[in-house]
């Protein structure tokens, strides 16, 4: 009788929302749903919805080199799931070792789902869309749309997986597309910062807290909100030019608006901003201040902002490596040039 | 009463070795140990014993693209565990989209543990040392021993696994070579094959036993014998010379001896020969027949080779793609030039 009293008392103190939770909500800050139900809900494509069979199928294209005209490069190149879904580099490298033209960092795949649109310029609306880009693009993978369906049907192992997720669907370099994406849709990460907008106020430590309130109350949630802390077009540099303003640009948008980056993993994902020119989250934080809000972010302010971010670090899906089918006699040979 | 006598019958059928299981064991062909502890008797390496710890940290370095110079080629890029352990091109290609300066095709890490050396040419000894070489090789990861130092010091997280794995060991770039190659130590592949010269002899098909018996009776396991069915130097283009010569050759061996490759997984790792020129399997035999033996392989001769090759595709260890740890300030720079 004791227990279950206690039980309750303590069930009450985690759920009772604290000034700080309120404020977040305030702000339009919002947790990943803890209930797999709601998350599903959130995550999925009506017009395709998740299976096992598609997710599976979708992982191993996602690992797939051979999608690529080299033979060499895979989504999980450029967006590595083992390092924050990014590659670690300014610029993206692809075919041929181009540097992306543009000067653009990849972005994470890790919740991507929770975007509005996809790439810096948002010049796409989901990940299904997404997907068929760079696998195309000649600095990229430098695929057609031909070699993908020739790659995934010379293989009777990925025709017997694409029969399982879809059926008789023919395979058309969409469904390729799709069916990548459904993979990514399932890559959510939840994070200590879940459970504490969830009611938890144990989740973050005191200077956690510290720092998000002056996370909210320097504005920084008038972009960076909603369940990715990010994903939504904004204006990029409305109080000051940004200071590396010279590499890099939206060459499909022509209003420089920028997709907000999500700030789900920020500290596994350097270097930061469109070109990746800013090496240090401490940087990022102040020049952010300066150029969206007109604040100078004060050291101490930085460093609290930092310590917040690291509650954003998310449990990553467990992803066993997978076994690729054998490539047969009418697989595409790799090329190189 | 009945049961047991069955299953006593059953069982000696099963252990009875047939004539041609007596074949292979004559000719030198030896199955993985079914045995865990057996198996660990041959795969481990007395200096640097196997332990958890260290496989879960050589598995992350393996996968960690931070260890090259450009932050964008790992292990994995030239022995992807995901197609046979190999890349699938006819030559390596590296830092900067070098391609292999001597033609050479990357070799399968899987099985490799049980070859008598490392590389094309046999230069190295084992594992240990052949995972050096890659790392520094100016086409491949282009690293220097104290890029790899730094690199790996530079993470807290990398710091203690060390420590976990080895206490208060220095970390050295050759004792993370180690760490590496004693996770490639747990890359076996047992196979039907093994199953087969065991005592199933249900275990390969009526064709593949023909296959195995025109193998052995040609005179193939004169190379390609032991357990990884080669892993042993010998001369190459002993009756006549080979057909594409032309390209590729072996810059550290005067000898022109050349490492005979696995047969294990053969049929996941297209193309092959040093110089990956060859497309397909069944060209792949009848060239060894005609340059090595001095013999005419028939069509027949070669499907049925085939067949058996087929009894050769074995399991992969289940492997959870790793979560690296995050740079830190101190991490170097990735530099694609």
């Amino acid at each position: 009788m004791k227990i279950a009293i206690i039980s309750t008392i303590v069930a009450s103190a985690l759920m009772a929302a604290t000034p700080l939770m309120q404020d977040a909500k305030n702000a339009g800050l919002l947790p990943i749903p803890a209930k797999q139900k709601e998350l599903n809900k959130l995550i999925d494509n009506p017009k395709n919805p998740i299976t096992y069979a598609k997710v599976e199928l979708g992982k191993k294209l996602f690992f797939d080199t051979r999608l690529s005209k080299s033979g060499l490069i895979s989504c999980n190149t450029c967006h590595n799931l083992a390092t924050g879904g990014v590659d670690g580099l300014q610029a993206a490298v692809g075919h041929k070792w181009s540097q992306n033209p543009h000067h653009l960092n990849s972005p994470t795949v890790y919740n991507a789902v929770f975007f509005s649109s996809q790439f810096w310029d948002g010049r796409s609306p989901d990940v299904e869309n997404q997907a068929q880009g760079p696998i195309q693009a000649a600095p990229e993978m430098a695929a057609t749309p031909e070699h993908i369906v020739s790659v995934v049907t010379s293989m009777p192992a990925y025709v017997a997986e694409f029969k399982k997720a879809y059926g008789d669907k023919p395979i058309t370099f969409e469904l390729v597309a799709d069916t990548i994406a459904t993979f990514e849709r399932t890559l959510v990460t939840p994070a200590p910062y879940d459970k504490f907008l969830q009611g938890n106020d144990k989740a973050l430590t005191p200077v956690q807290k510290k720092g998000l309130k002056t996370f909210i109350d320097l504005g920084c949630t008038s972009c960076h909100t909603g369940i990715a802390l990010g994903g939504e077009m904004q204006a990029f540099g409305v109080v000051a030019p940004y200071k590396y303003a010279h590499i890099g640009d939206f060459a499909g948008n022509k209003d420089k608006m920028v997709k907000v980056p999500t700030l789900r993993n920020i500290t596994e994902t350097a270097p930061y901003f469109h070109n990746g020119a800013v090496a240090t989250l401490k940087e990022a934080i102040q020049e952010m201040g300066r150029i969206q809000l007109g604040a100078t972010v004060t050291d101490e302010q930085a460093s609290d902002i930092q310590e917040f971010f690291k509650s954003l670090e998310g449990k990553k899906p467990n992803i066993v490596y997978p076994q690729l089918p054998a490539c047969s006699a009418t697989t595409p040979k790799p090329d190189i040039n």
